[in-house]
């Protein structure tokens, strides 16, 4: 592994004095905005004494990590324009809201895309006015905020969403902060480990600032407390190269930061370089660690309490009201009249020439780097097509070979297609999940070592494979954000380790639909496979459907979700998926051999309705329906039409409908969600008055919240995975968890008291069945052949 | 901070050549019965040629990580014998199953708790069989393993429990075996960082030993493939002191390994001795980092590729069956003769003299050590009486001063009576969520250096704070998986980091109930505050009431859901969560200062009840009910509330009573969840056909999932949070879900006809306050002086 040479150019003072002087002014406009927004809703520029009356009513709003971002923020601005840097900016620590914002402010940005928050002292007011104010911005980075791909409300994934975002972006640098507190989170602490996943010819670089302010809410951080010789082993353990920038006199950090940044964008450039001559040995990348007070330039002490450089500065340091002591406006002044504002801006409340200098041209300012609202850049990918790739179903019930597994021939080609626009992730699984396919085109990208008999191992791949949930859904998130396309594989039952990732970027999705200036951007595309009934032999651990009561408890417009029978089906709908913006699409499928209903034709049809009736299954045509049998999702589709068997053959005379679900939120009342179904359509589908048997995927009652307000819901009976599992045979789950062929037969005759005695023998037999069911496995240790070679007779 | 002299003990040999002779043979038991695991239902001995009716007819299982830990755990129970330790054995990676299994039957613990699985040939054939064998036992260690804590099916979890193990268990040390796998996991990534709030002096030890053999399913891992440099500084930055153990030779590395244990425990032994000295400065705790081949001594190479040392040997090697190579059936006789079973076991099948006495005696036995049974060990909490904290509620609706805060007093006293059995676990969070008055009697447990201006901070403290919910989640498990007591106290969005977790631990809970030699453990209590309508300050980012959804779906034995109305009812609802066992209780509460409904002898009536009507509030006594409002949670009780009031001052004629849910499972049949009312109880609380408004505190729709198959359900029309949210006021939250209380007049009345002109006429008076409330927050920031000041009136 070559290293960077440590020593380079770093000089002590790389800024003349008048930059200096100009670059300490900007940090305290800067600061002067943050002060201003935490406080004041009038006298934006005091230019009368600062009285109550200027003051908001209930102060919102957190200065701790403000004053450092300001720094980071200022400093990164004379970089990018001395080395003309295509550079965004995340702010992970949770809430350096009002530093982004007045970032962005100073360069223009903000005025940009909101007129109303002008250059000048009326838009200072409400700039001010507006934050942690309801109705207003919050005190975090957010989707309002221009420049930024990351909320800062959650914390622990700014690293992996700035990995995400240089990923086939080989020009960008993504400047990301990591609060101290940030980093003891799981997913951070292990996202500095995505070094190894990067090309550096291919994609762009990831300048990590480690700012050091040493406290979180009440507590200090971990990493502040640790020595400094622990500190920096675990960076270089991780594989990076520390640049430490340490103290808390601005003139001397100003100098010491301004070289810090110099350092780190030669050593990138050095990296660049190498790759550019084909060395693409893992490089030692840059980063910076910061070490500055907690609420730097803030008040010293309040009340006889120490202020700056403690937890008490974490949110506002300063109460200022009427029942608050007297002197503290007093002391508000002071503080913000410390920066000069008359220094800084000219009468009418408009940021000086001599500082408007700095601040980088056009879309190299931070705020306006279209990297950041990725919709701009975004082009619709090349898909293939899907019927090409279609199973040849000639006879309903034919065997295939795994539904996700015919999808990956798709994939495949798709990754073809787009060599530099979609990717795939995943924890290890994309084999083991049956999308070894795409392997055929490309690898797995990995720049940690490659051994003899390794597979599928690249410097440059379209595959991401960690094993860190996490880090596959913030890569993903972040390469969405910028722009482009993917897809995240997981086995369904682990896809809760990012159920709180996902509510995070949903509610991004729903507040940027919102915003005018933010454009739409590729779905993200969640394929959950290795469902809960074919964990039978990873047993009980491995088993749970319930990410999907998570993800439709967020807003209709962003989430939905679709169920696969087979193999046909699921082509189509991933095509969908692929070409959707703006959405949550979650995806269950099967991957092994299963039986396979539609040709490509009907499963378009059908999947273009979402729901619908499998005639060719039913014997209610023309007739009186007497009972629905409906499914949604692969096993229980199977054992749906076991069943519908069973009864047809031994009650003949019964007028049975069968209904399939591809997509699940069909079964939602149209007001509830764009997909739903009107009642009168629910209805006809439905009955209003027969039984209705519905085998579903997930947990059962999932199906009665989605359905509870319709006619017929009171005769609906839902049989679903109700957390009864073990290591068995995949029949048996559904067995355990009553969900069988035989239950469901079950289920129809105690609902349909017209089959008299002749339902009674039945259900007899049925039980008995189940009796040599058991008997048979504990036996043998697989299902009878009576299951295993079952087939759909036409 | 003190640092233990690296060099030490280590000898090269300390093992004798008897001793290594009986080790290796030791372990070669271990790993023959790991194979005979995966393969064998016959034959366990290979007294008879092998044939194909003596292998299972599905071959499932993992062999890469097991001899690797059959390694490990023959060499601590020579470490255990020579020094007398008190020690148990968590298994990381994910599928090390056929390791402790055959660990525990070797020693003979497994027998002691299956009895029928003797010791002898009979026994070997049903150890064999059942493995991943229907209705048998699982891949990894399991509830079902004598010896565990941890379950090995998702990944990441194992040092977070093993640091809560040894919290006030001073003697105990936990081996923890961390796979390489699971290091690259967030949560595992961030809990080599717990060495941070461990006590020398009144905690155990946590010994890890990270297993690199290389490879997940089928990559690398990153910890095996970076430069030993690096490893050695990221596990040194981290602050451990590793001890590296490298090899493939087993007989060298017997010494190697023998050494390596040898030397961590007499660094172990000298942090333990410094601290009784009183010196409680952090430490530099050993670990062992042991790099050995991934399926070490199974087959080189099958049908022409490489499996030992390589991702394919991950689970079973050689596939075995009527269809595979003929040959493959003779590669598993050489492999497992290679392990010489006749010089293991006696002719009857039982571990032969010499090797029997390498195993530790009685309860030093890791499969036997009570620890790993913690319900054998766990005393009753001292519980204050809580109606000593109780408030004065002399008129229904005085103001508190937030019903947290209230039940930080009794947990003040509780930790007082127990100082050694029960912790709070929090993310940085105790102190916002107002439980601060904990800290008049006990610090956060810090061991990372304290300085002047920081509070509560030491190096024993009952509170546990690190900023990752995984750790808090992970330690508390640990802690009461041996026996003790605790809380979990998070803000309530953010507890969806942990989903997976808890779906992880109640499913463990939901099997060691069905294991007759398990012992009931405490319960995990989680106390959710910062709930969604109090996150109007920090926005839309912090609105998540969605846990209960995830919580309900786990079996109906294990989840409890507790919704306190105000501060006595919370503290009647802690007193009964902390008497309770194996549940995971799951209590929302508020923080601020918000109305008192019930003096405590009516709170302890109502909670012990969990449901009820309040009589008080309600004017349907002795005549026809004309509509119902119920409500559950501290917000949409005090919304309801208000809204009966504007209801009985404008349509007095109304009869209306008012219901209050504590315990949301209430609502559930009773055929449903043990706590479920029958449909009379029911029927009689709710009617069977009047209108009921439903103010709720999470999604709306839950409500209608516990009660789609009530008499009455189509009448119930609920209000919740809807994901509607931003920067704004607290009141301002429930109007822009619409369940404030105007909105809830208006739904009352929507619902009914009779209420004529007058209602129509009220409707359009509250749309107006609508209005006007919109108008005097804009204005004003703040909610309109009759909202702020609104008080029930008797």
């Amino acid at each position: 592994m070559n290293i960077v040479p440590e020593t380079a150019t770093n000089q002590a003072a790389p800024l003349s004095a008048s930059l200096l002087k100009n670059i300490h002014a900007y940090w305290r406009a800067a600061n002067y905005l943050s002060v201003g927004q935490l406080y004041l809703r009038d006298n934006p520029l005091l230019k009368k004494p600062l009285k109550l009356e200027h003051i908001k009513n209930m102060l919102l709003g957190h200065w701790g990590t403000t004053p450092g971002q300001n720094f980071i923020y200022t400093h990164l601005n004379r970089t990018i324009k001395q080395h003309d840097l295509d550079m965004i900016y995340i702010s992970g620590p949770g809430h350096g809201g009002p530093a982004v914002v007045a970032g962005t402010y100073l360069e223009g940005t903000y005025s940009e895309v909101y007129p109303a928050i002008t250059a000048d002292e009326d838009g200072l007011k409400k700039l001010f006015t507006q934050f942690s104010y309801p109705g207003g911005i919050s005190s975090h980075a957010s989707p309002q905020t221009p420049g930024s791909i990351h909320e800062g409300g959650e914390l622990g994934y700014s690293l992996s969403h700035a990995f995400g975002a240089v990923l086939d972006n080989p020009k960008l640098i993504v400047a990301c902060v990591v609060g101290d507190g940030e980093a003891e989170t799981g997913p951070l602490a292990t996202a500095w480990h995505s070094n190894k996943f990067l090309n550096p010819l291919t994609d762009g670089t990831v300048l990590p600032i480690l700012h050091l302010n040493g406290y979180k809410i009440s507590n200090p951080t971990v990493l502040a407390r640790i020595t400094h010789e622990e500190l920096e082993q675990l960076f270089r353990g991780y594989g990076w190269n520390p640049i430490f920038v340490e103290g808390d006199d601005p003139m001397v950090m100003h100098q010491l930061m301004a070289a810090a940044l110099d350092e780190a964008i030669t050593q990138i450039q050095a990296i660049k370089q190498r790759a550019d001559n084909n060395d693409l040995a893992r490089p030692r990348w840059p980063m910076i660690i910061l070490r500055s007070p907690k609420g730097w330039t803030g008040p010293k002490t309040v009340d006889g309490q120490q202020i700056e450089g403690t937890f008490r500065s974490h949110q506002v340091p300063i109460s200022v009201s009427a029942s608050a002591p007297a002197e503290h406006l007093q002391q508000l002044e002071s503080w913000m009249k410390s920066y000069h504002p008359e220094e800084l801006f000219d009468n009418n409340g408009t940021l000086k020439a001599e500082l408007t200098d700095l601040v980088p041209k056009g879309n190299r300012r931070m705020g306006a780097n279209p990297q950041a609202n990725g919709g701009l850049l975004m082009h619709d990918l090349r898909i293939p097509e899907f019927r090409d790739y279609m199973v040849d179903v000639k006879d309903h019930g034919i065997t295939g070979e795994g539904d996700v597994h015919v999808s990956g021939r798709f994939l495949r080609d798709l990754i073809k297609l787009n060599p530099d626009n979609f990717r795939i992730f995943g924890p290890d699984e994309t084999v083991s999940n049956r999308l070894e396919e795409v392997f055929a085109v490309t690898d797995r990208q990995w720049n940690a070592g490659i051994k003899e008999h390794d597979e599928f191992l690249a410097p440059a791949g379209r595959v991401m494979e960690m094993l860190s949930e996490h880090q596959c859904e913030g890569w993903l998130e972040g390469y969405l954000l910028t722009g482009r396309h993917g897809l995240f594989n997981c086995y369904e039952a682990f896809i809760h380790i990012v159920d709180s990732m996902f509510n995070q970027h949903a509610k991004w999705l729903k507040m940027t639909l919102e915003i005018p200036w933010r454009r739409k951007i590729a779905s993200l595309n969640i394929l959950l496979t290795s469902t809960v009934w074919r964990q039978d032999h990873n047993g009980f651990t491995h088993q749970d459907p319930g990410f999907i009561d998570h993800v439709i408890n967020k807003k209709s417009e962003i989430v939905r979700v679709y169920l696969a029978p087979d193999s046909n089906c699921l082509l189509s709908i991933m095509d969908h998926c692929l070409r959707s913006r703006h959405y949550v699409n979650v995806i269950i499928a099967g991957k092994h051999p299963s039986p396979q209903w539609l040709n490509m034709e009907e499963a378009v049809d059908h999947c273009t309705r979402g729901i619908g009736i499998w005639d060719w299954a039913s014997n209610d045509q023309d007739c009186e329906t007497d009972l629905v049998m409906a499914c949604s999702g692969d096993v229980p589709t199977l054992e749906t039409l076991a069943a519908v068997a069973i009864l047809r053959e031994h009650l003949p005379e019964l007028k049975i409908r069968v209904i399939n679900v591809v997509d699940l939120l069909k079964l939602e009342r149209q007001v509830d969600h764009p997909h739903g179904l009107n009642d009168k359509d629910f209805d006809s589908l439905f009955t209003t008055n027969k039984p209705v048997i519905f085998a579903f995927h997930g947990y059962p009652w999932l199906i009665h919240r989605l359905t509870y307000n319709r006619t017929n819901n009171h005769n609906i009976h839902v049989r679903g995975y109700k957390e009864e599992g073990t290591i068995t045979t995949s029949f048996d789950m559904t067995v355990l968890n009553e969900m069988d062929r035989f239950h469901l037969v079950m289920d129809a005759i105690d609902r349909l008291p017209q089959t008299g005695s002749r339902g009674t023998y039945l259900k007899q037999s049925l039980q008995d069945k189940l009796t040599q069911h058991k008997e048979y496995i504990d036996l043998n240790g697989e299902d009878m052949p009576e299951i295993r070679n079952w087939k759909w007779q036409q």
